[in-house]
């Protein structure tokens, strides 16, 4: 693996990293960690690399990298840029022949993001983004569940994601997290909503098995002086009538990272939340309530194939986020050994996904400035 | 006390009976608990009451009790019907002179409601809605501590109230509660709005200290055959800028009674729900969760003013329920004795409330009507 | 119904008549509330008592309303002073043909408790005792899951009840709760393990099933200077081979009132905790959790027989102390009226479980005194 | 790093890869994963290490290893073998200068505990022991806030272990990991005390910062046909005069992995339980509960450097394992570097806990078969 971006100091860079290397499968081996040459080189060292698989730029090693022996190479790459970064260093990777592996929000633009789709389709090459949240075990269990009809059709959909990190206007001391992602050059057109909206309703959409149609979103700036929103709240319908809200806030003061997603069925219901993973709620109609977990049971094959350990040992975010590493590397092995992978390992958020978050900003966005429309997906 | 409605085997009649018993202050000494006249005297058998004391109907009741010397007639009337007959029984019995206590929500329609409004308020004499949920020693506190600042200004309110009972037609097995509830004739314009929509309203307002001013509705009918809504999501806008939402849904499978609420300022949040009345959860930008519990530490007087046990014994709905008759009760002690009541007593929801819930049916309903379009409140 | 002890400020006291009056079918006509006759007048005339039903003391309320015609007078008498006070009036009370429902523990000493149940078993008549954590909905489905045999063969049992607020030497302010409840003069030989302990043993035993058999008991005294335990340690043999823990403590700083057990059988296990009433939580060898609630799904008549609300309306520890009174009414009336009362009434805690107390008082307040062979580590 | 144990299917071996994985600073390089030579290479392909690095047996590895040059011969040994096989070859390493990471408990008996522990003392190298439950980043903040006296003088030491897989006699359909645990000729004297008894001994003492002086203990095996303790209650007294009870049980049926500990002190107590390990609850005398989360607020340098995600990010149980080997590794790159390591790092568990913990089984097991003076009921 060779990783654009992540330099000393980023948070999901190094979260790409620990993700990659859990199950062993994954070697980091070269990287353009900074735009910064420097950073970049300093970076590269303390990851125990070798100074000449440390790259200026992205350009620099996708060019370089193809041109090492086979067996040498980066056999994929992970982008873990901000979101104005993620296009071009993806697009120049596919067209290099390297798989990728992309952070969230697939890109800065919808337009960017079609034309992405269009490349990736026709290059037949891998394409991740790390949309972690759907790889948890039991995640995994209630969408399986779900489409087994556990619940009956779905009328409902209730999902949130609040945070509180943004309740003072950060960005204006300079802390880095803070400053790109309310900046409309670096985020793009939304700021929640494209953070972590987009991670809400990807979980909504691949939980439940149903697409969004339309919205009618409520988009504020909350905190003085800030360039993109920062709290939404959103009605949606979802493709078979079902209805539901979707809020995403960076402003809900002490909320830590709390999304969380209820979905009703004519039998019964279910609810998740990722700040308990391990623990799925089914509530009945007319039977108790059943905390389905991690490890205990009768789990699916999807579920058991995304725990690592027993019941009561608790796996969480980075767990999750591995998953998608280890999917992808079983089907990159796969490939170079002329295997087939198991249906399984290609459970992992594609191509397809990222163009529909982009779809969702675009749209979430028209309609904030609408006053008064519903607008559809 | 004398009450209206309530016979053998109503749910909210019994609940008010219990509620005004709990502290010792009220006797229940007559009653016209059905329009059934049999059903009414056998209902006002198995309360002990003596025969002459239960009458046929409302008027009869009324007219009988104002002709009894002062200290053997009721005191005031305690209204447990379905929607449609609240108006007539309550403006009677205020024009007789008695104070009222009345289910909610207050009217079959915003008209009733405002007339209703002006001869209470013509009258000077008590009217108490019973908006039981407001009346939790938690909600008081969190009510109290807003008021005073300690989340600063308010941003967000997010307030839920999903039941799960009616996901199927219930009302067509003729099940009570469910036939009445669903009736445009009993009920009025709405169902699930009319039936928790309005507790969960006068909760977000009570506990906010701020009113909505704009709704804009999505207002369904999900079960087949259903008259009256029974899922909506509601986004609303508060006088002061706040932003929030409102489910109230008695579709959502599995649920029971969860009314919640989450309040988020500029420095911190506050969330309690009624299925665990007796923790309040304080959430801070950068801090350490609280969770205040009822009977422990430096509380509220509000709060401590509605406690009746030490820590740790849970208090539950009809210690809540039971709040409002006690302060309803000592008001009028007071007025009998010519004496001042203190200020924590006069805290009960009133008439003015009643016509807010009203108002908040009418708009919510004609929101959910039109096609794009918000409200005002 | 005639109340000894209960005078103003008393906490207990007041729980009874709330209790008492919760479900319509008790009246307090009479009392004793205090061994000061002018605080019993006070008190009498608080609760709204005719001056000539206020006692001087028990005798005299005994002896005198012996002789009101039977309509007229007590049915039963309520006994809640300290432990010192229960065994005389108790036995006075039965002696002169009154039912009693007393507060726990049933006695002074072992032997007064022994003497009380011979007189009570010879009388024929009521005597309950306010053990009111069994009279919980959810403690009864337990109790009846078990009988079933639904966790197979019970295997261990852990009851703990701690409790903070005698972290500090709060009897040497004169608290009155604090005060009597560590004085051997009034408290008997025991303090927490009277006062909780029993409490704790007497929840073990009935909802297990299983008689206690041996155990060895750590007793401790933590705050300087008080005169009766008030942290204990005990292992325990239940009659069919289980063991078991019971912790009873009011020195565990914090904690407010958090009487909880589990029980473990062959096949599952199940946990309760009075602080959350209205959750059973079963767990399973091979199965995924269950969160039984109070008035969801099929629950056994036990269970049913002693909820008063739909579920989601959380019923608390007045609720289930009702719930004894209820039933005491219920076996009193059938009595008068020479009826059958239904077997689920006959379900509370009686003479025989208040010897089972004071047995386990006197054995642990034994245990502690020897001094076995602890092992040195 | 070296590994001896953990072939193909091992549990504990899988864990620790992960563990050591993690953060990057290790690299496994070799391995004697099995006794059985056949697994041992089918072990190290799976790893993709090269042929040459994986050996029939440890000795053969520490040996061998010991004979490459530094900067490529392995820089310590990871032992992840049943009990049994934990003396000798850390023995043996340690007397070829390796540095020593190992599960625990310790070794097979408290003989060659002592033993081990003057080798490694007299060798002067890193011995680690992976306790790793006290890595979690709010046990370490638990720690330090009792140690800095929060609490006040500590009073009582609840501490819980309880498991439900040992429920059936598992280790009769020859699962491996019930086989070994339950055979005295590898796991020792001790079943359940072993395995997880000494998890809970070793989260007590450093948690409150407190040496357990005195046991009582209650010794059980409640599977037919079992040949170690499946199920122990255990009375504690602590060097200070704290008294509290230990509960380590495989026979509570639908129990995961729920250890979990409360520790009371004069002002306040502390609460953890490992199934939710981010969330440190502290109760106050008369202030509200506080709910210290990882990443929030104000927490000490110990907490945040065993922290890898911002807040609401769940870190689990890998991540806990993880921090010790990270400590591990930053102690031993600074003795290769000759530099001085950060205190932070070197808290880890060391061979003295080791000792302890051995002493623990021994003492538990000795007091177990002492036939004390229990008291009858």
């Amino acid at each position: 693996m060779g990783m654009i971006g992540g330099g000393l100091g980023a948070f999901i860079g190094e979260v790409h990293r620990i993700a990659s290397r859990m199950d062993g499968h994954i070697e980091l081996v070269c990287g353009a960690f900074s735009s910064n040459a420097e950073k970049s080189k300093a970076s590269g060292e303390s990851l125990y690399l070798p100074a000449d698989r440390v790259y200026d730029n992205y350009e620099q090693m996708i060019i370089a990298e193809s041109k090492l022996p086979e067996d040498v190479r980066m056999d994929f790459v992970s982008i873990v840029t901000p979101n104005h970064m993620h296009y071009a260093p993806a697009k120049m990777a596919i067209e290099y022949g390297f798989h990728v592996v992309c952070d969230k929000p697939m890109c800065f633009s919808l337009e960017e993001a079609l034309d992405l789709q269009r490349v990736v389709n026709d290059s037949g090459l891998i394409f991740a983004l790390t949309h972690n949240y759907t790889a948890y075990p039991m995640v995994k269990e209630a969408k399986h569940r779900i489409e087994n009809g556990d619940l009956g059709a779905i009328r409902k959909v209730v999902v949130e994601y609040p945070q509180g990190w943004l309740s003072t206007a950060l960005e204006q001391s300079n802390q880095k997290q803070a400053a790109w992602r309310t900046d409309p050059k670096r985020s793009g057109k939304a700021g929640a909503i494209g953070d972590i909206g987009t991670h809400a309703a990807n979980l909504a959409e691949y939980m439940s098995g149903l697409r969004m149609e339309k919205i009618y979103a409520d988009v504020n700036i909350l905190v003085e002086g800030r360039l993109l929103d920062d709290d939404s709240n959103i009605l949606i319908k979802y493709e078979n009538g079902a209805t539901g809200t979707l809020i995403a806030s960076q402003i809900s003061a002490g909320e830590e990272n709390n999304l969380r997603i209820r979905i009703y069925g004519e039998k019964g219901s279910i609810e998740w939340s990722q700040m308990e993973p391990n623990s799925l709620i089914m509530r009945w109609l007319d039977q108790s309530t059943q905390i389905v977990r991690t490890g205990v049971g009768d789990l699916s094959e999807e579920a058991m194939a995304h725990t690592r350990l027993p019941a009561g040992h608790p796996e969480g975010y980075l767990e999750a986020f591995a998953n998608i590493y280890r999917n992808v590397a079983k089907c990159i092995q796969a490939r170079l050994k002329n295997e087939t992978v198991h249906p399984l390992f290609k459970d992992y958020p594609d191509v397809n996904e990222g163009v529909r978050g982009m779809l969702f900003i675009d749209k979430v966005i028209k309609s904030g400035k609408l006053d008064d429309k519903w607008v559809e997906l």
